[in-house]
């Protein structure tokens, strides 16, 4: 071989080298990704997890959860709150924390119990009213159940002759005041519970100028048809009462602070200067009470639906007429307002990829005596889900996103753990908190799902539900998207039914006055056919876990579906690369919305064609709207996932639209319910209302006093709701023009 | 050679190409880059865009836009506005938009002019001020400059005695009622412009019950040493007067529409409802017409530091006396408010990596005539920036994140282009601002460079300051941070002076309502040497081209390193892949401000003890924020900056913690002053307050009505002021404990 050979030979030999390695290197570069994959591949994990939520567990934590009464600001909560945390770390949370409060809460006196009284002409007290209920058998020994009374009632004991005002709702004391010519003033009112939430009860018996408010469970509505009372049925027993508070906060949280956290540094107003306490005395009693005070009264006959189930001739008074016409109702109550501390339970897991984005799944610890369906019902599902969370964690799955779990306290004194967190943490919340799922009240009834959410979680909603087993017996094989669906139809589409969130549950601080996208999920009664309000034993001592053993829920399956509902939404919510919310649905529902004020404001054509009255701002605003929802999603399909700045800007858009709907003047008189496309209505606490701000410029407005400025209102109202939906629609489109 | 051999050198071959290969595949493999390159290096570009702004260009651009009057809301501002929008789509921005709003405007009526008389015993006007400055030469034929007047002014023709109230401010009516007891109650009063804004004297003036107010330019406040008036020297002329609003906003923008845009369908408020509008007549006059109405006043005399530099013997009132003690002065006012259409210009680049991220860039465009130096002086700057900034793109730079420049209208009538602007765009602006820095008027003297900013903006324009040359002849070589530091050191370290922000330009709305970080730099005068207030032809008609170019900035190098300066700020701001804000200066001035605002009560020991009111919880506050901010930037030492996510989240937490420091509900009484650490001087509008919450509570708690009270106002507010500090603090830890 010559040397010239061997040159050829070696540069062949190099050239093949270089090209192999070149070839190396080329395929070297693009098999390596061009983001990092963290190593968790989520969608297998979504299964596990739903599946990791057993009934025997969930049945477990509510019979363990249940024992002792667990009264927010009492040792029994606070030792409830140590046993969830350690049980949290011990699931596999990265940190749990007690996270105090010092809130104003309201306690009856010990020594000095409420009650009320029938009066005779010489003062003597001729009827008391029971001064607690009888505890159910098992319970006898149990100490510390707080007797029935409306936590925060003022002190004092009024005594006049009685009015009856119904559910006591606005237009109940309009129809005393307009037609029946009845005047309150300086009476003691007495309202029958249901309907709506009892602290507007009370704001409006004081607005109506009562002295006192007696509030009685009228078996109408706390008791269904052919369903014995407890303990052989689920019905209220006439001895039952329904304990809850009668504040009219408005989002305030902790009425000595409102709009900062109660810290133990923050400044405390006078109880004088406090938000939302009522000024009058107010009592609770069951139906075996009332039927005493409702028997003999005067005064004319009441409508024919003012009529309860007693078996007594309602009358509307005044009067309380026994034989004599002299007797009078006493109401004693002696009830303490005091700054007392309160524990959240404050879970992490830390999010492998984006740790400075958080999913909240909370729901309240604390109950008025056992809190077998309220909250534990709830509590027992968030538990479970902590309990599965660490499981997967175990097998090396971490959510992409943070995920928050809130055991929040005093809910029950007014929505105050949650909201006081929400007030500590707002910037961090408003800057990073991507979604709020609720988690009180697991079960109300025995049906199907009931939803209430957002809108852009619609879809989310109905895609795990399809992903879930009906808990019903004989629907093995179907879903309970589909079992809901078959029962309670939505009715603008063939789809199941999901309302609007109100309030009266944790929620609220971080949907109305932070715009976090929320929403909540339970089971629930048949809507159609069962007319009681809530479910009976409501906030009695009869929510035990036997009520819920015995008779909502034996098998644990609803709660098990409704844990798995609670679940799979946090789960896609922390872990999903795009974040599964919905614009379009927001668009559909704003549309909806954007109709039903308008067809409210043209009950009123003359005054709508007078005062030039426009709704064209609002449905252009939606219809701008409705274009960049769909312009968005459709970008969304051709968005390049393997960039994680791309995936992070829609992301950061889809997480602030729920945001953009927060108006920081709030609504009117209501700095604290700041989102203008959904407030708790002004009349009813627990309902939600649509453009709260037209609504409530709306109402009643045919007898305004100055008729120019009351539609003048109309007006301001519908461009702040335009000038709102125009800016959420700005938020979805691109960036830059 | 056998054919074991063969095999043996086969597979050596194989061995040496699958090595080879290998080799080539893992350096490959770790060769790519792990992020997206997106092509642009901006290290050099910076130096480049610093280059690119030249003396030359400004000072053409001060020519062109300095030829006509352009006055908000009228035809010559709308063709200037066109002009720009169209030299900034040539210049090579994205897009460039005009922004219209309908706002409410004030002008003197045509036909009716405003003019201040003395008025004799029979009625007859016996003097009457001027109607309009002496136009100088070369304007003579300009139609269209408006008389002086004070915006907003009441209408009415008041006539009464004149009190001379100094310059109006707190401490002026309180030596007046306290010291002097003269009541001015019923009295025409009048005021020298100067220390303050013109609008807080007027509204001390109605606090104190004047029926009218005159605002007048003493030479003592307006004219410096040794300098002759315009055209000879830049001193103010004797029949120069200052035209300027007299609103009383605190940040509400258009005084119709606060809160919200001012777009076509928004709902308007009646003027009886306006925000901020004086309801009594105020009329400016320059000092030669001054000297009428104060020479020959009654009253007792003032003390030194009130006599100005007039030709009279300055006396306070009441009383005019021209010899009979009869003849009074009656202010002639009929001045009109009315909605008019204004046009912002919006210009956009695109950015190249994070499009959702916005710097701005924003200055006014409106002047009163001319703005020779307000605004064009910085106008011009504004519109060398942004060619500067397409002629990068044409090399093929594009910033990292968008670029937002504004031409503003209407910010002399209240800073209403910039406000509505940001009302319309808050939601975006919430969530994508990085920074603002503003662009008035961008020189004001002939010294050394000024700034105020945001406490996160210092390190960064120390480091701007020190890339660029020092203006100053005979200082070549010298960097305008040598020149600036050596001219003004700050009090508290060896590096030069920068101040907190007030108000009074268009930053606020960005700054105070928002919380955006902002900052504004522009050449002044000496302020240890040069007493006088402002500029001395400060909103006159001797603002031209020529006083810039003959006296100012004859090289026009000054403005030329302002545009540097305010170049350098977003430029740096908007390509820096690590946003460039530092925290613990932040930190740094919370402290001195929580000292400051300590020592402030504690000139009230025995009330500081008697309630009980501890800075304890403040200063724990800004402990935690100083530890926080120190342990950021620790871990952004170590960041793995190759990582796009890593270095989008510690972005947003630098970008948000301005936001942080935002309290949705406002300070006491100014809904839109939310900034907890920063706002305006509620007695002078142009001036920083830090820990203005606090300020105002202590603010003549001496004389409070109700001490205990007062001082229960003062530890809510340090109350408020620790939470913000504490939440703050919260944004800058780690996402998850």
């Amino acid at each position: 071989m010559g040397s010239e050979d061997k040159l050829i030979k070696w540069i062949c030999r190099l050239t093949a080298i270089t090209a192999f390695f070149l070839i190396g290197f080329i395929i070297g570069w693009f098999a390596r990704p061009r983001t990092v994959n963290h190593g968790h591949v989520s969608k297998s994990f979504l299964h596990d997890f739903l599946d990791e939520m057993q009934a025997e567990n969930i049945k477990h934590h509510l019979r363990k959860f249940t024992r002792l009464p667990h009264l927010a600001g009492t040792q029994q909560n606070l030792d409830l709150a140590e046993q969830i945390r350690a049980e949290w770390m011990e699931f596999g949370l990265d940190s749990v924390e007690l996270v105090p409060y010092d809130v104003l809460l309201s306690y009856p006196n010990q020594t000095n119990p409420n009650y009320i009284s029938i009066v005779d002409h010489l003062g003597n007290e001729i009827f008391n009213t029971s001064l607690a209920e009888p505890v159910p058998e098992g319970y006898e020994d149990v100490t510390d159940i707080v007797p029935p009374y409306s936590a925060f009632s003022a002190k004092g004991q009024p005594e006049d002759e009685l009015v009856y005002v119904n559910y006591g709702r606005t237009e109940d004391f309009f129809k005393l005041q307009r037609e029946l010519g009845i005047n309150c003033s300086g009476k003691i009112v007495i309202a029958r519970y249901g309907k709506i939430f009892r602290g507007n009860k009370v704001k409006n018996a004081m607005l109506a100028g009562a002295k006192g408010i007696v509030l009685f469970s009228d078996p109408a509505d706390y008791c269904a048809d052919g369903v014995e009372p407890y303990p052989d049925g689920w019905n209220l027993p006439g001895g039952g009462a329904q304990r809850g508070n009668v504040l009219n906060l408005n989002g305030a949280g902790d009425p000595l602070t409102p709009g900062y956290p109660a810290k133990e540094y923050t400044h405390r107003s006078g109880l004088e200067d406090a938000v939302g306490l009522p000024k009058i005395p107010v009592h609770p009693i069951g139906y075996h009470d009332a039927v005493h005070l409702l028997q003999h009264m005067g005064g004319p006959l009441p409508p024919d639906n003012w009529k309860g189930a007693l078996n007594v001739s309602y009358r509307i008074g005044p009067g309380f007429i026994d034989g004599f016409n002299q007797n009078k109702v006493r109401l004693n109550v002696h009830t303490n307002n005091q700054v007392t501390r309160i524990y959240n339970v404050i879970g992490w897991i830390r999010g492998a990829v984006e740790p400075d984005r958080y999913v909240i799944l909370g729901g309240h610890r604390d109950a008025w005596v056992f809190g077998g369906i309220d909250p534990v019902s709830g509590a027992a599902v968030v538990h479970e889900s902590v309990r599965a969370a660490g499981k997967l964690m175990k097998k090396g799955w971490r959510p992409r996103r943070s995920l928050i779990f809130a055991s929040w306290d005093a809910e029950e004194f007014g929505l105050l753990g949650s909201t006081e967190w929400a007030e500590d943490h707002a910037r961090v919340l408003q800057q990073r908190a991507v979604a709020y799922i609720n988690a009180d009240s697991a079960i109300e009834g025995m049906y199907t799902l009931r939803v209430d959410c957002t809108p852009s979680l619609h879809t989310l909603v109905y895609d795990i539900t399809k992903k879930v087993s009906s808990p019903e017996e004989g629907e093995e094989g179907m879903s309970l998207y589909q079992s809901w669906h078959k029962r309670d139809n939505s009715t603008e589409r063939d789809a199941p039914r999901i309302s609007k969130l109100g309030s009266g549950s944790d929620f609220e601080a971080y949907f109305i006055r932070l715009g976090i996208a929320s929403g909540r999920a339970r089971y629930t009664k048949n809507r159609k056919t069962e007319r009681y309000s809530s479910y009976p034993v409501y906030h009695s001592v009869y929510e035990t876990y036997e009520i819920v053993e015995r008779f909502y829920d034996p098998s644990f399956r609803r709660l098990e579906a409704v844990a798995r509902v609670r679940g799979g939404l946090i789960f896609s919510l922390a872990d999903s690369p795009v974040l599964p919310l919905d614009c379009v649905e927001y668009a559909l529902s704003l549309t909806k919305y954007a109709n039903s004020i308008h067809q409210l404001a043209l009950k009123h054509p003359a005054a709508v064609q007078k005062y030039s009255v426009s709704f064209d701002s609002l449905f252009s605003a939606v219809e701008n709207f409705t274009v960049a929802a769909g312009d968005f999603h459709q970008r969304l399909d051709q968005l390049d996932t393997s960039s994680a700045l791309a995936v992070r800007m829609v992301n950061d858009q889809l997480m602030y639209l729920e945001r953009a709907f927060i108006d920081p003047l709030g609504l009117p008189e209501r700095p604290f319910y700041r989102h203008i496309i959904f407030a708790p209505s002004s009349h009813n606490k627990y309902a939600g209302e649509s453009f709260p701000g037209i609504y409530d410029a709306l109402f009643d407005i045919e007898n305004a006093v100055d008729e120019q400025k009351a539609w003048d209102e109309v007006k301001r109202q519908i461009s702040i709701a335009s000038f709102t939906v125009n800016t959420a629609a700005e938020t979805l489109k691109p960036a830059v023009n």
